[in-house]
């Protein structure tokens, strides 16, 4: 039954459910809709799919997370930055618009997950690790960047071709400005105004009247429906649906489940793009479940989450929709509005359903720019500057790689992008291990205590060399270790015995063992003798397999450097 | 002067020339000659050119090595493993035989020389230390399993398409081996035997007979001249010359200085070898300078090297020969029979020089079996089973990354073989650092000295853990560390304090530097308190621009773990 509840969570909370959790779920769950509502059409023309698609996206994926999902209150759904690495990777491959489209589209939310399905069985999600939090930061106001672009021009109401570069977007864009729609602009900027008031001067004035924040939530976060129906309304009363583009005609009801189409020369096509969106996607909702985990003391696991992310996005597949994610901004606001469990997000999933099934006429004279708006007012806070500044002051590198990532996407395009974040943040690590910090220390005081002689007042012996070697020893530095070493040796050269202490090496690869023993017996000649100190357990136990202690002479390797200087006579 | 000295080290051991090593030289030089000019024609045919190509090869670059190069005792000319780069990437371009293959072959040269002149010149010889010796060891075997197993052919007189995969190599030739020239043949095996006798009888004779080393290698490396001389003088006198395959005519003398032909898309296509080949060469060569320089206490630089060796391959192009390097077992040679300077090399390409133009129809009988013997008896050598013994026994990971070369040049082709040998090293070494070695440690005794509870005899107090992170936090392994400590906490519930050991964390990065605050705030929460303790002087520089020391508290950071424990109250 343990085992069982593991990978199926919702037996463990759905079966000692609390009934004191269903108000704060009820609640969230209704909050989360009106959210939701709007902002999955809106991603769903950011992804160049038709409206009706981001609400397919909404309702079976969000129920199948909550059965496998580990995070009490990630609220899953199309988001943002996965939109348009949809609308990159299958514009790429099929025309705008086109039935191929869509049902590429469907395809790649399908191989998508069946890749984190795969992922997860095979306990690989530390892969994500290795995107470094600048990368993400880089690749995500990069991609805010072009997803902000690409709204200006359904707010100013332009006929522009589709593209997701970035300086494409810009060039196309000043060109066409003279022929902005004045009257889309003006709902544009209505529509702009509303939801920042919504989002900055309601929460002040509710807070001066010390509102608590889950009596807040439905009223800050209700802006995007507010601006759905004041402009739907507008747009019906005033007439304007012949002047200004609307959402149209949603077919009411939900498509039959159906089989993404597997054509191998497809997928291969949308590899590239099925590669990125599944660990964008993933490190997106992970980032977000254990950031909101953590505050309420609970545990998420990565590789179940994993499962259930690709279980959604299967079931996003089955049921029409498109690629789905944990959502930042409305899992915040899931957690805020009191979800204490996953019910909320299947109570958000049965309203969309009705929603799906009732309401669709009413969306007929929404208006697209309404939904840029949002999109707009949303993505802006993916630009984050204060990162920036943050990793600048603290490294260089890491500063660096956020901006390269940043620069790559808007240069070469989100897929690309990261890739490039990614591999540059890899290379500057290994740059930086295969120059070593080296130090050469000395006793500190009386104590048994060594330091940089360069940092720290210590005391040194003419006839003693301790070297302190800060990074693990391995083929990319074996010769920079030379280097220092032998470079020492000529600046000492009263030097009779070269002590290396090994506390900062973690591990020795072969390349470097055998450069280690050409440099002891190097030294031999010259007479200097080479010992060894604070040899780390694990890596002692290599250096036994290769019967290296027994060359050394095992008197030769210290436990502690001050039980080696007593030994060398330098106290 | 002394920087001109620097950058033309001929300057140095020219101007100072001391008498008494010239006897030396002059050995050298004639001995590396007579081993030189079968070797030379023999890679020349590796590499599907015609057999003057390598001559060529032996002449202008050796002088210019000499003025440029900082190793005394390396011998510059074709190689094998070289040369089969050769022939796969130029094979892969045009059609063996066709004058575009010889145009190309020296378009390679010179590309090779230029991207080694460039890295010299910006000093980016480091990049070399990115080829594990792991990698260099499987990769050298690979490579001589293709070039024996291209070699028998010629050896077995088959009449077969040239490939470079190996498992294609291994089906043509079984599939031909009834086809067998019995003729060629005998010659083979001839050669063979005589080649074995003066590698193994001979030398264990002339040892028996307490001969000098110095004096010995002219007689035991004379092999290739005598089988070179023997066939010829044989097939001549029989008049097999109908029968097997000969080299044929060689143009006398040499051919004008010409400019290789600058086609940019020749470059491109060209571009993965020119890659590789730049990389492999210097390697080999590097290697086997600073193994000879270091017997002699003799100092190698790596980015003049580079110039040398780039400027070498630059006047091979110029004087119609091909990609050259600096070849182990013709440097050994060379040094065992006493060179002292490059003046052996350029008496070697003045003697080379010589033969070229006067004694080229000397070689018109020579039966290529003979120079495919010499081949298969030279390469035997580079396949190397004692170093995958001796890295499989100390570090499972080093084989593994020595086996994935091998069977990936061998299954991939030479030039891909070596990416992904690459690659997967680097791969290797992050997945290590990824899951860092994590220990908990008690003071030894009453020393000042802390190591891990599981491995030494050491005290610990319930309410204080120590833990020892044995590798720099970074994005790949932050998640690693979280997990640790938050299961270390759950598993020592009455613990208040946690010591933090720093002495293996030779930096931080900015995701792990978040990480660590996170983990900060949420034990604050849980009533255990964070220390610091033996962060390394760089770490601190970093840790101090962000402001880490104020936010964490300046007492909570401690000089040595002693001191900490102190201060807690566990002695």
């Amino acid at each position: 039954m343990k085992a069982l509840t593991r990978f199926v969570p919702i037996l463990d909370w759905g079966l000692h459910y609390n009934p004191k959790d269903l108000p704060g779920d009820i609640t969230a769950g209704i909050i989360v809709t009106s959210l939701l509502v709007p902002q999955s059409m809106a991603y769903a023309l950011l992804a160049n799919l038709p409206p009706q698609v981001g609400l397919y996206a909404s309702i079976l994926p969000l129920i199948l997370y909550a059965v496998l999902g580990t995070s009490r209150s990630l609220a899953v759904g199309p988001a943002a930055v996965d939109s348009l690495l949809v609308a990159t990777g299958v514009g790429a491959v099929a025309a705008v618009g086109s039935p191929e489209y869509l049902s590429l589209a469907i395809l790649l939310a399908f191989s998508v997950g069946v890749v984190q399905i795969l992922l997860g069985v095979f306990r690989l999600g530390f892969l994500v690790n290795f995107i470094s939090q600048a990368v993400i930061v880089g690749f995500t106001s990069g991609a805010a960047f072009i997803i902000a672009l690409s709204q200006f021009k359904h707010l100013l109401g332009l006929e522009i071709p589709s593209s997701s570069n970035f300086f494409e977007l810009l060039f196309l864009l000043i060109r066409a400005i003279p022929n902005t729609h004045l009257m889309t602009f003006a709902l544009s900027v209505g529509s702009i105004v509303i939801l920042l008031v919504f989002k900055t001067i309601i929460p002040k004035v509710l807070k001066q009247r010390e509102m608590s924040p889950v009596a807040m939530t439905p009223i800050t976060k209700g802006g995007p429906l507010f601006v759905v129906i004041v402009s739907t309304i507008l747009v019906w009363q005033l007439g304007l649906d012949t002047k200004v583009n609307i959402v149209g005609e949603i077919p009411q009801g939900l498509p039959p489940l159906t089989l993404p189409s597997l054509n191998l020369g497809d997928i291969q096509r949308l590899f590239p793009v099925i590669l990125t969106l599944t660990f964008v996607s993933f490190v997106e909702a992970f980032a977000v479940a254990k950031s909101l985990a953590s505050q309420r003391r609970q545990k998420v696991d990565a590789n179940q989450d994993l499962i259930a992310l690709g279980t959604a996005n299967l079931g996003s597949a089955f049921s029409g929709g498109y690629s789905v994610t944990g959502g930042f901004s409305r899992s915040v606001v899931n957690f805020t509005a009191g979800a204490n469990t996953q019910l909320a997000a299947i109570i958000t999933a049965v309203l969309i359903f009705i929603t799906v099934w009732f309401l669709t006429p009413l969306f007929y004279f929404l208006p697209q720019a309404s939904l840029a708006a949002i999109i707009l007012v949303a993505v802006v806070n993916l630009i984050k500057i204060e990162p920036l500044q943050r990793l600048w002051r603290y490294n260089k590198a890491d500063g660096v790689a956020l901006l390269v990532t940043f620069f790559a996407v808007l240069i070469t395009g989100v897929a690309t992008g990261i890739v490039v974040g990614v591999i540059f943040s890899i290379i500057l690590y290994l740059w930086r291990t295969s120059r070593p910090h080296i130090a050469i220390v000395g006793r500190v005081g009386e104590s048994e205590h060594f330091r940089n002689i360069e940092r720290h007042e210590v005391s040194t012996c003419p006839h003693v060399l301790a070297i302190r070697v800060d990074e693990s020893l391995y083929f990319a530095n074996t010769k920079a270790l030379e280097g220092y070493l032998t470079n020492a040796i000529l600046q000492y050269p009263q030097v009779k015995h070269l002590v290396l202490i090994c506390s900062g090496i973690n591990f020795i690869d072969g390349s470097a063992l055998e450069t280690l023993e050409q440099l002891i017996q190097e030294m031999e000649q010259i007479g200097v003798t080479f010992y060894l100190a604070e040899v780390k357990g694990p890596v002692m136990d290599h250096l036994e397999k290769a019967k290296f202690p027994e060359r050394l002479g095992r008197d030769r390797i210290f436990l502690s450097t001050d039980q080696a200087m007593r030994t060398l006579e330098c106290v």
